[in-house]
């Protein structure tokens, strides 16, 4: 076993703190990382908080993981020490069932090993998350990092980047099309760059005047303000897809209704009541209204290739691990710009405390 | 202008009686019909009864007719006097947007002209549907009837049959999947029965345990009792495709959970008031929540002619006219196996009267 340190929640109501822990020594197909930068995810605060009743403390969040390869088992084929690595939100799965074969492991019909708060199969406790210094995973759920990137940057790539770009893929946006996402966040930002990037008329929607310029300024053909009654009717039955990221209460038959036949609106984010849907809304012009679940492993490591080839990273504010608990006040004020990365290098002020 | 006779509603809160109005002469592209059948959709009582607040009286209504040619205008080929024609939901589109190019004229950018409550660009007053003697329709929107079929059994076809083949269609049920029909009502038996044809293992849905016996005579492989928790939970990731054709209030989430990987559950139905979607159904294995609204003129025509290849027709209770008011309250009450058809060769004892 090798010490590790990170932060973590102690209890739902106490602030994240400084935590020493142990990683498991490396077996035959596992990948040792020394974790550089990890990324914030809304996730994390859920999860800190039991929000989701489900939390194990103590309670290491963090799967937005970017490092490098400090050591790698016997049988690890696609990594050696000193590689660039990355880990998302998933550090194993069945593999067995049909989802898994199909190369969709977070659909896993067992559910996924999720990167923290999940059932660790090796220590018979949970899984720890990347607000650490290390981390150990099999290299089946190790992503490969393009070197011309930010690495910092990259980090909400394995989050907020793979929730986008898989279902922008899925429903197959491309040039030609007029695609609509709602909400300018972490996962919204880096909707507006794929859909941007795949050539599709991007058409932005947020409550804030104040992120019109922004948004603009990260692909958006059009910004349209939700409120403004008269621009959404404008827009009524000229969409092929749209994507919607919002995890607060809304109205979705105003967003159902600006798509065209047949076409599609997809949730990522998860508000926590059910939302009122109007049949008429889906059955006069056979609309679908789908949800979509961050990506499978190979989708992943497609959309951190894209991302170098196109040179796409996530907006982000690095901040110390330090200041994590202050990070979290923040993010629900949505006062953050897109993404808050921890630079990892800040634990060791800890260490030398 | 040939005069007409049928039943109307004269008001919303009146019942239907004997009404005598006029049909446009023939001009070169329509047919005349005589109306042989007409079957009773819930629609009709909808409308009737104003319950959509748009209708505009006296109503005629019934979009289920099949009848005779009895003359054609000059430029008709498709008909000749004497032939057997139907006509279903609509007699008319604009013909020029992206919808009606693409054969979906139920999806007209304009609003197709329904066959009843719809604006006339012929008369300039409301078109009149099919309890009458007869009707004079563009031959664009009249479908050929194959020969082999009880006449009266096919008329219910024109509504509840296009209904559910078209989206059965639409998302491909065939073989090897596992498919879900909700309610045993006019629509339903009808899915049942397509379902069946297109070789899908079908599992029927229902509140009633004394539906059960009637189907599996219908077509199911298996009933669910869908109050019976611990039967839908066994379920439970298991359907490719569910068809939804319940009209009341009633929980999606539960049907949609039943749903694999990529599955869809599509409304025909359409209840009167949201439904509440939780964005954890959807987004857990990407599943999909839709509409489908009839079907396209091209596209009836299939449907007619799979029905004539494969002997399908619609379970029927043959009523003469002057019973619709009675049929109408029955219908209420669910109590109807499985659709009204009007025998209208009934409304000459009005007129005999």
């Amino acid at each position: 076993m090798k010490a590790a340190r990170g932060y973590a929640a102690p209890s739902a109501d106490s602030p994240l703190n400084y935590y020493s822990f142990e990683r498991r020594d490396p077996q035959p197909h596992d990948v040792q990382m020394e974790i550089l930068f990890c990324g914030v995810c809304h996730s994390d605060l859920h999860q800190a908080r039991n929000e989701w009743q489900n939390t194990i403390y103590p309670c290491v969040p963090g799967h937005e993981i970017v490092g490098r390869v400090t050591a790698v088992g016997n049988s690890v084929t696609k990594f050696k020490e000193g590689d660039l690595a990355a880990v998302g939100c998933m550090v194993d799965s069945c593999r067995e069932c049909e989802n898994c074969k199909a190369g969709e492991e977070q659909y896993c019909d067992h559910a996924p090993v999720f990167t923290y708060n999940g059932p660790d199969k090796h220590s018979g406790t949970q899984t720890f998350g990347g607000y650490s210094d290390s981390i150990v995973v099999d290299e089946a759920f190790v992503l490969k990092v393009p070197t011309n990137l930010d690495l910092a940057a990259v980090a909400p790539l394995l989050c907020a980047g793979i929730t986008t770009y898989s279902p922008l893929r899925h429903w197959k946006v491309k040039k030609g099309q007029k695609v609509g996402i709602v909400g300018l966040g972490g996962l919204g930002h880096m909707g507006l760059k794929f859909a941007h990037a795949f050539g599709a008329h991007t058409v932005l929607f947020t409550t804030s005047p104040n992120k019109v310029e922004d948004a603009l300024k990260l692909g958006a053909d059009e910004v349209i303000i939700s409120k403004d009654e008269d621009a959404m009717n404008k827009h009524a039955l000229s969409f092929d897809f749209i994507l919607d990221a919002v995890s607060a209460q809304h109205d979705l038959n105003a967003y159902l209704n600006l798509l065209k036949r047949d076409g599609t609106l997809t949730l990522v984010g998860a508000p926590e009541h059910p939302l009122p849907v109007s049949s008429f809304s889906l059955l006069f012009k056979r609309r679908q209204l789908a949800g979509s679940l961050i990506g499978g492993i190979a989708e992943t490591q497609e959309m951190l290739d894209f991302c170098g080839t196109h040179n796409i990273t996530s907006e982000i504010e690095l901040i110390k691990i330090q200041q994590v608990n202050e990070a979290y006040d923040r993010l629900l004020k949505s006062d953050v710009k897109y993404r808050f990365v921890i630079d990892m290098a800040s634990l060791k002020e800890n260490a030398a405390a």
